[in-house]
């Protein structure tokens, strides 16, 4: 850690969720100064069950908020500005910059929290500096990406600058005609660029990503063909698709019903800020599309990764309230399954083919492109800025892997490349770029109630394999198990019946209670028992003895019924004894 | 049911396992014999919690056990003979026909599972004729696929001749050089086929799948290009694969060490029927490997899904006995990853590059083609066989409607198809096909102590999700909590206080136990408390409260230990009653 506070050196740390290295935060400290670059979500693996989010690991940034001068959202994608919420709750951010549409929806999430108390939100233009503290100026430089409104950064510190992509695409023709700064990069790559931290997510792909623009004359000829009602599909962040679907509806004189929350969250922020403009009388209510013919509908709907609670998915389920698939019904996936999602993805369509509906899904159709760019775009990115140190970022490790790859094969010697991991304190001067340890990293998981902590996941991951039982027991002081033990199980299955189950249970208990009492008994007095001891140790041998006769590991929870200390004398003559009433139910070995 | 039993036709049930039509099982009816094709397992999804084999719902073959004169397995994929084993503990199979290889495989799952004395196994060569029953006339031709020794069937019936294609692409140039049997399809297609039934896994794709061959030379290279030690990852019933890698591990002067149980298990059986050869001094075991330089080592392994337990992701993981990733190792994943395996396998991958591993992975190395064929491959099957009848099988939904596009844009007229899901009865005259009805479908779960029933399966998704609270409290007849009620909380999230959700717990009961008594007294005697009643109905109580203070759904288990009922008018004045000494526990309201 001396090496971390080491002076006049900039530490880079990434602070991502699950395996993308430096999604959700990156740390930028120097000296006693810290500032965040974004702070978003991931969301659950299968394993994690009854988990709703997955936060990184923020220990650093608690032990140093004093540190922490403030924050820049790079544009509003959940990855990016999701957390933000909950990290509000826990340490100080004094300001956070972003783009409009980023501050726009990540007003509603404060709001929602019930923190927009706990910071200021400021918007930033195109090509506007902003100084958060004296060793951090910030340039906003526009680039092009999947939601409108999303910025590179130039990061002026008293070393140099450094680069910082945010999400991008190269797209020459972008639907809202905010074309990608390349001046202002290029200005940066001929003055120098000390380090280039770039998004790699498409890093394994070769060539270049297709413009959103082409998405446009697919989904036209799609839309033309269609006879009857017709619904679509894509992320709701997606502003510039959202934007295409809109025009397309206009065009073919579609009225638009929109469906789900987060799409109608999107396009009303999207419309006041003028990154989306139609007329008003384009939308209808969905009762309003009741009166209107099926061939002059839109749909434009959430649901397109097979979401549980998604419109779409309930739709295929036939549990939408308001809307049924109906055949002669078109339905188009504009998007393509995130790795993950596929088997919910494909269930929906089927469910939704099973109706009657002709669904359009598939790559093949070109109704979708991602939002980040590919091998020749990284290319590009690097040419124009010209960086001394490179850091892929944004980007599981084989994709940094990738990308690395291609810096070098750009002219980057590989000493000067640097593959991190979540919570990897990067330390770079002038002139050396280093690993200088680490901070703690890891994930935070939330369910709806809070925090879901590590051995709460593993109760919960033995729970969902193979059940619970419960076994409630009343044990006095003289060694008696006092009632006839409750036996419980759910979850489990098993051949062996609940008699015999329940009989082994004494037997084991009787052995501890009978054989191994002076463990228990306290030192000092002898009248003291050390129950919660006990109780611990029963659960120990009832778990191991079950996964022996069961064959499989039902979680065991030992219940133990402890009576009253003063009354425990005077119990014994008038509670009912269970031993005594069994004869077979003799110590067992 | 009437016209399930009408003479005279024949009925044609697919009972596959979960989405996939007609892929685990086929049954074939005429009068009062039925014949059975195929008999596989399916693997669980995410929310099939601690399930391990997914199976087709039998109920249908165990009524009708009594007409079953025998089987037919096409080839040895686990998916069309790994369910015979449980099938035989419930009903008689007698005679069960197949290739050399699958009957192999399948006598070694039947000693394992101890039923082999239940049915007798019978191998059949291409072009024999196997007479099962009077109406059954089975043709076993050869067709390729990714295994060796498969079978397309044609079924001589009294009503015609149906074709069932098994798995099959079309390879014109087979690895162990055993020939597609166009020529006997020809010659069906020239008497007349009254139906094909035939497999629909690729039926998205346009074009023709490439022949197992097109990987030879992608692996030679990737394998001449190798400095040090390679590890090479397929599926283990890829008999092809397999052996185009045993002949380039000759070429390259590799001794080859086989790790993983199914691989070995596959390897030994395909070299005993001659679908492999290669000399015996090309393997190795792990320790002669030691003594070998890494260049001149080739390890096939298992685990080209990311199985948790295969031989290459506990290498991954650094978990493994004797194999641990060095600096310079080359690792193959020749197989694509199945869909919903993605991010195990990309997961794996990772961990292997983590550790100094250069990965080859991914479509674009041509390391990898599927066994099933696509569009072309299906229209050639179609004008072979120039089928009265078609049924698309062995697929999920929208691949049979993407099949049945095929045949119909092949010449057979829409009503001459059909879409079937699983148990529906496909009837079939010389003159009509339609859907008669519908036999028992759905699936059996089967973990490693037994069938998961419905009820279990949804107690353990609850378990997972929220966790598990248990309440154990002891009341008397005189309407008293005898003890403090024990309350354990497993798996749950709350930011509830536990004193205040058992405070909370307590006067819910006692809210029953004071103002609902009546409803749980016998109506014969006064004395006699329904106390199975009472438990679920404060279990449902406690279910519903807590879901309301915490706001998640953990399972409630209530123990209630029950007083014995002789004893309870004495224990009244010994045992500490748990109300008197609280006088804040009012009765709720």
């Amino acid at each position: 850690m001396n090496q971390i506070n080491k002076e006049s050196t900039l530490k880079i740390i990434p602070l991502g969720g699950l395996h993308e290295i430096g999604k959700n935060t990156c740390v930028l400290e120097y000296e006693d100064e810290i500032i965040l670059i974004d702070a978003g979500i991931a969301f659950p693996t299968d394993e994690m069950h009854g988990v709703n989010i997955v936060l990184p690991d923020m220990t650093y940034l608690r032990d140093n908020r004093h540190k922490i001068k403030g924050m820049i959202a790079t544009h509003g994608h959940e990855d990016h500005i999701g957390g933000i919420a909950y990290h509000l709750k826990q340490f100080d951010i004094p300001i956070i910059y972003g783009p409009k549409l980023a501050i726009a929806l990540l007003r509603d999430k404060l709001d929602e929290a019930g923190v927009s108390g706990r910071t200021t939100l400021k918007t930033v233009e195109p090509r506007e500096m902003t100084r958060i503290s004296s060793s951090f100026l910030v340039e906003f430089i526009r680039n092009t990406h999947s939601i409108a409104d999303s910025f590179t950064l130039a990061i002026h510190t008293p070393l140099g600058v450094i680069i910082h992509t945010g999400d991008f695409k190269v797209d020459y023709t972008p639907i809202d005609g905010e074309y990608f700064d390349f001046q202002k990069l290029a200005e940066h790559g001929e003055k120098g660029v000390l380090c280039l931290l770039s998004d790699s997510t498409n890093a394994e792909l070769p060539g270049s990503t297709a413009s959103e623009r082409s998405v446009y004359p697919n989904l036209d000829r799609i839309i033309s063909q269609a006879e009857g009602r017709l619904m679509i599909t894509t992320f709701a962040s997606s502003v510039h698709r959202v934007n295409i679907i809109l025009q397309l509806a206009q065009k073919h004189k579609r009225k638009v019903v929109v469906v789900g929350r987060s799409m109608l969250n999107v396009i009303a922020h999207a419309r006041t800020l003028g990154y989306i403009t139609c007329p008003e009388d384009l939308f209808v209510s969905l009762k309003g599309a009741r009166n209107i013919p099926d061939k002059q509908v839109l749909i434009l709907t959430t649901g397109s990764q097979g979401e549980p609670l998604a419109a779409l998915t309930r739709i295929s389920r036939g549990d939408h309230r308001h809307i049924k698939v109906r055949q002669g019904d078109t339905i188009v996936f504009s998007a393509n399954p995130i790795p993950g999602n596929t088997i919910a993805v494909v269930n929906t369509i089927d469910r939704l083919m099973m109706q009657g509906a002709n669904v359009i899904y598939g790559r093949h159709h070109g109704i979708h492109v991602s939002g980040h760019g590919s091998q020749e775009d990284h290319k590009l990115m690097l040419a124009l800025t010209r960086p001394k140190f490179f850091v892929p970022v944004h980007g599981e490790h084989r994709m940094l892997v990738k990308h690395a790859q291609t810096a070098y094969e750009m002219g980057i010697s590989s000493e000067n490349i640097i593959i991190v991991k979540n919570g990897d304190v990067i330390e770079l001067s002038s002139n050396n770029i280093s690993l200088a340890g680490k901070v703690p990293s890891g994930i935070e998981l939330v369910d709806q109630a809070g925090v879901v902590h590590e051995n709460v996941l593993q109760d919960r991951q033995q729970l969902a394999k193979d059940g619970v039982i419960t076994v409630a027991a009343s044990i006095n002081q003289d060694r008696e198990l006092t009632e006839l033990p409750q036996v419980d199980l759910r979850g489990v299955v098993t051949k062996v019946e609940k008699p015999v189950l329940r009989q082994v249970i004494i037997r084991a208990i009787e052995n501890i209670v009978k054989n191994r009492w002076e463990e228990f008994v306290s030192d000092e007095d002898k009248n003291t028992i050390n129950w919660s001891w006990l109780k611990e140790e029963v659960e120990n041998t009832l778990q191991r003895l079950i996964k022996r006769e069961l064959r499989s590991e039902p979680l065991v929870i030992f219940i133990l019924q402890i009576p009253d200390v003063s009354s425990s004398s005077k119990s014994k003559t008038n509670q009912k004894v269970y031993r005594r009433r069994r004869s077979t139910a003799s110590v067992a070995s």
